[in-house]
């Protein structure tokens, strides 16, 4: 079919050339959007006297019927129409005719592809907020689930000090909080609308886009056309999130993996999130945890790629700008599953608290709390540290723990050991015994939890907030 | 010399260790936030009865005089001393004998590092504003220097329609205006004390996290302790806003070098800001805009390295995490020359007026307006721009532009044409014409100089309420 | 269905998990080399004993049918099957019954998806040196068929010396002969053979891998199989080659973007490789140089996204693996979509000759043979250097360029000028004159074009090398 | 000082141009290239008598007095001499006078630098291949000193069949294998001869590049000019090569950090390569291993940052090519530390045989082989496995392994069973009976072995022939 900018060219595009730039086959999924774009677009031509009344209801009278066929699966899309915005345009022309024609007048495929992405990504964050919270939600029910389970806190991956188990799973939680707040900026930035930009510097037809603006529901209208169409901030703000995102489950997903191992033995995921092996009968593996940490790669890909494309682009509107979108879709894919499947997991994995408990029994978890009794007791920490770190090394030796040691033994080693050191170094006083604010004492993880759960109520009726921007989708 | 860890082993590091996991090279730039972090420590201890008020006092009065020393570059920093943390203690211990010894209670290196990063990037934060607000007030300079000054704007490198050379200016300040934006999420998630995490799980000392707080002005405590020493959110939040303004300068730069070339000559840069050729004498070229656009790829580089070291990585703290440091430090660097050299650069650059406009008179960037215009008066804008195609086409092949064709010529293509044409396409009309709200009118451009001067006004005082928070840094 | 693992489980995988795991979507692609690997497989389990000689012909008689099935379209393939091998394994039971049951014997999976991928990445490697030929014999019929052209070369998009347009063509074609090196070490590296790996250690079924391999036609088995079974280095290879061939072409079509702009007007690219605007009607856009220039990035995503997924994974098969596929499938779609359209708008492309040379008379991009010319008299080069730095900068002023200037005014700036200055700063002498073997005389230029010539001969053979080793899809 | 391109400008650059513009501070490293270079170039200027005999040796004798003074440290670099290239010649026209100006000749600072990089880089390769041999050589001394240490294999870090020690050692020797066979590309591109390019067209003066690369023992000079100086391939291939080989070492330490670990216990690293804690005395932390990990993504990073500067670039040279060096230094010697400590901490580990048979006899690592014992009695091997995961399912719920079971159980579970299962299923047969080519019984090892040896001879031949390359650095 005849291209819709044919005039200036004496011959067609090449085949390969259409299959190469053509889009349709990923920008379809914006076919909402780019209906409302084009209702709201109407609805203002109209009130402005450049279209008449009559043509703008016949377009969106049309443009309805459209919509409803493509959420139907009854719309035929077309590879040769390039783009989701030609598909509909020409099917709404074959629709009511020559009024369709004139639904394009004031603006361009610059800003209405770029109105479009703005209003699917402004759609995307409450989603995403959604995840967030329902995946904070399940560590929140985790810590309370099993807050009387210590296991040994790691650094190095070494075993440091004893921990509330509830206290692990509220780190994660913190780092879910902080994703949630980064979608404010992209929300911001998103609900910004660039249509009446035009091709680049505006128009010429007396629009009025503070009209279109608040039939589309949107904060604000960008300051300055040329930046209006070239702008692919916001989606690399997305991606950049989903990248801090993706780090975050990544270094969960490790470490469900290490806990399920032969080794750690610490957690049980459910038969339901993992899969066997075609050979080898004995095996569960932790599959969704390994392809989650796996897929970390291709969303920091789908950031890169962006960053790159838009690296020395001059201004305004340029080809390559085409490449926002399938990183974007995938990463939002990607991250849907991701934190669905995380929250589910969580939520049916068992902990073995037992084995938690009879590792922290025999070993050195527990020598900082003896480093500080000596501090306490006036050593200075330094020598404390000396000293412990020699009693450790003395203890493997000889195939013991500290709490093995007598108070004989102890005393050997300083005159200021008592009989309360070994009270001071059980594991139960080494966790209640962290008391500050965002220590792992049981008191403090339970202020964590009122905290998190205070937290996903806020963002339980900021994710409402951003939905009402979304009514703009229904006009 | 004695490691400050080593009871527990049986022989010392090996010398090419000791190089390999050094970092004094690099961390040494945070001394006063080490020095700063580590003065409210020992206040806060004393506070707590924890070490006596003396022994504050000398740690205090030791660590004013350490701050002095390395201000006038008369500390001498060891590489075997590992890093500042080490090499600020060793030198108070040498200093005040024993008391230097108990600074280190309650702590670890692991949230003393955190506090002394997390000091540094927010102490960047409202430099990096300053920078920003700048540029954008060049910009703004720019813009009103040369606000009567028309430019062919571009949509795919081919000239589209015609533009305010200030409004193309203005866009660029609308996207600094967003990485402005960004700060707040940076500055927000750096403000965040981890101090009192200990090593990962807090401490027994019955230390004050809430008063160590406000001695170092921070605005809030983390939640939790071993989120405090893993987390490194807010270096990834800054290095994906660098890469972003990064990412624009690079499309300004790619600008200035085609409109600095023979072919464009829209404008002369300072020979201050050129180089020039060691075997051609005829050569000027615009280093600085090159080397921009170049160093992109290094920020690029710094935030995708730092995204693969977090991946995967167990809670807590990794010795993987000492690569958070030196992309940073670089990336501040980098964005401090960039922006300020781009603001200079800008402030003194030439703009050739009549070369933009003579090129103007010569190409067909106002056939959107010969096409409005008929759609204006009835023709469907499709069946316009088809017309208008044509008539482009037949001026080519005879070496014409529209505004050389008469007003029969007009009329043989299409009956519509009246001699208001001609004022309808001229060059000033088209972009006074353009009056919507983003639009490139003389109108909408003073409204966006009048926005800019305003946005940086407010950026000004709140760089001033973020410096406040440094007054920590002064204890 | 029943999973194929499934003895162990007291439940089965989750729908969610089913969804996310799944790779039948585009591991799909990989069934021809699915059916050879089983085929030879199944040869040499028969030759062995291992299974009988009736259940091998039954296998490679139901394989082939399913292949057949395949090509046509006519196969159903299912997402509850995971992947391409379980779907043609489940086929071929149902279709030949307990027979099927025993082609699994003596593998795995991981073995299995390996092999797969090492023969679709080899028959990749021939393809894409067709490619690279195909667009190397374009760039050659260039630089032949414009081979008297002469253009300004630039550094720093500066004007500097006249050059060969041909010489600029055949700058490209150099490039593309690096890249076409590098397809050697992806060749060799998927030239050897995993299966027999096992799930991670080999098989104790006494198969005969050196048997397997002739079959399959590849050169070499790998040495170890934990080794096997965790290597994607030569995907990896195949990514980074794929990233500098973008690389390369972001270059090229940077270059004919910039050309074909009104400012340089150097060529044009033909309609059929441009579109226009929908709302500009005299536009007419490098659409594919901008898409290839754009599409870079996601090519560096990709590579960036494996070697992300493949830190610190730990031996052997883990899940994360299954990253491997999706960004090597659209980087080889990417890859034959840019080669073939580029070598096609090359062909088409106008080259402006007289514009061209117009510039070059009006500009300094003689400047150096003026020095030169100094120089050889005696005058030392940077003194001469400054002279003529001083000339143009006088010619600026006064609006001329070097040939405009007198023999006199030439003798007043140094009394070493003769004649003869006037045949030395000719455009054609400054081509003509720069004979070294590198040079862009055109005696250099035209050897060139043998070399490449030769060149794509060479490459020819290789390439029917390569393809030899596909006889083993054809069982 | 003035600087040597200045005729043409009015005004000097700027302070902070000349900060942001200087190379001086990474470039110097390049001095015995630089003086080899122009040690050549002068010695072909004097045969093409370009330049006299006189001057040649008073160039070639000024140079080597440099390289002298630079070798002692007794040289003084200045920032306002830019880079390395002005600050050798600089002092050379000092020391010789005028004849120092004449060096520049028939060259230019882009060919100059060009060949700096790539005899810098060629140099580079041969010390790679030493740092890969001799890490490949740790790994076979490890491989031969546990040889009889049997381990469980993982496959998604659950055990999955046994293998011995050295056979995993083993798989990290051919992955090097493959590092050092991307060494010849490398060396390849880099050994081509830029010099003779000038700026970007070749030269007039009649010089000989012929005999400039005979003197600096280059394999081959570029065809092509323009490519000459805008060619950064080989860096790339260098940063590919280094980043294949950064991840192949990141999965190498994961795993002696898992190993390391109390819960896997396997092995002990030495103290030399280890630290401790400043605040937790038992703690022994693997840093080396967690810095070589997190170090992986410095790499990535600057691969992905080179790519970054040349997407789109133009020919020929562009001040953005000098981003090449900072990046591949980093590399070099990054890859330098990792790979030398990685063999000295292999030959220092410690292997905990006692461990991990230990762990063997507790698990079900031989369940494949008891289903491969009941396929190879004639069951379908898909039957096979669902009876072997119930037997497991039973002995996980029972407290037993395979082993515990009778045979009187086993023959409940199926009459196939006969007392040959119990050695069938042995620790020691389930290793020993996996002879195919790659398995891992100990014939199959002590082969690998032997080929690894070889590898490393014949590896150090080929270090030989490309040390001497560098004879071209001694002229």
């Amino acid at each position: 079919m005849a291209k819709l900018w044919g005039g200036r060219f004496t011959k067609g595009t090449s085949k390969a050339v259409e299959d190469f730039t053509t889009s349709i086959a990923f920008d379809a999924r914006m076919y909402k959007e780019d209906i409302a774009g084009s209702t709201a677009h109407a609805k203002m031509l109209a009130k402005q006297n450049i279209i008449s009344k009559e043509d703008a209801e016949a377009i969106v009278a049309g443009l309805r019927e459209i919509k409803t066929q493509i959420d139907a699966g009854e719309f035929s899309f077309s590879v040769g129409l390039e783009d989701i915005h030609m598909n509909i345009e020409s099917a709404l022309t074959a629709k009511i005719g020559e009024a369709g024609g004139r639904l394009h007048t004031g603006r361009s495929r610059n800003d209405q592809c770029a109105v479009d992405l703005h209003m699917y990504v402004r759609k995307t964050v409450p989603q995403m907020g959604e995840l967030l919270v329902d995946m904070q939600s399940a560590l929140l029910e985790v810590a309370e689930k099993y807050n009387d389970v210590i296991m040994p806190g790691y650094t190095h991956l070494q075993r440091a000090q004893p921990v509330l188990f509830s206290h692990h799973m509220m780190a994660y939680c913190s780092m879910l909080q902080r994703d949630f707040d980064r979608l404010h900026m992209i929300f911001k930035h998103a609900d910004i609308m660039p249509l009446g930009a035009g091709a680049l510097a505006g128009s010429t037809y007396g629009i009025d886009q503070e009209y279109t603006k608040e039939l589309l529901n949107f904060g604000a209208i960008y300051e300055n056309s040329m930046d209006a169409v070239s702008d692919r901030d916001y989606i690399l703000e997305f991606l950049s999130f989903a990248s801090m995102v993706m780090m975050h489950l990544s270094r969960l997903s490790e470490e469900l993996i290490l806990w399920s191992s032969s080794e750690f033995n610490f957690i049980e995921l459910d038969d339901a999130h993992c899969t066997g092996s075609s050979i080898m009968p004995q095996k569960k593996n932790p599959d969704v945890c390994e392809l989650v940490r796996g897929k970390t790669g291709r969303i920091y890909g789908h950031l890169q790629g962006l960053l790159t494309t838009l690296k020395g682009l001059p201004l305004t509107y340029n080809k390559d700008l085409q490449e926002d979108k399938e990183g974007l879709f995938d990463t939002i894919d990607t991250l849907h599953f991701a934190l669905s499947i995380n929250a589910a997991m969580l939520r049916q994995m068992k902990v073995n608290k037992e084995r938690m408990y009879s590792v922290l029994k025999s070993d050195f978890s527990n020598a900082t709390d003896m480093a500080d009794y000596l501090a306490k007791k006036g050593v200075p920490f330094r020598q404390a540290h000396e000293i412990v770190g020699q009693t450790v090394q003395h203890c493997i030796s000889n195939g013991k723990v500290l709490l093995d040691l007598t108070l004989e033994e102890y005393q050997a080693i300083s005159p200021v050991f008592e009989a309360d050191i070994f009270e001071t170094i059980s594991i139960e006083t080494c966790v209640s015994g962290r008391q500050n604010y965002s220590g792992t004492a049981p008191v403090c993880v339970a202020r964590q939890i009122v905290f998190g759960k205070n937290f996903v109520e806020d963002a339980k009726l900021q994710i409402e907030l951003w939905n009402k921007s979304n009514y703009g989708l229904n006009l």
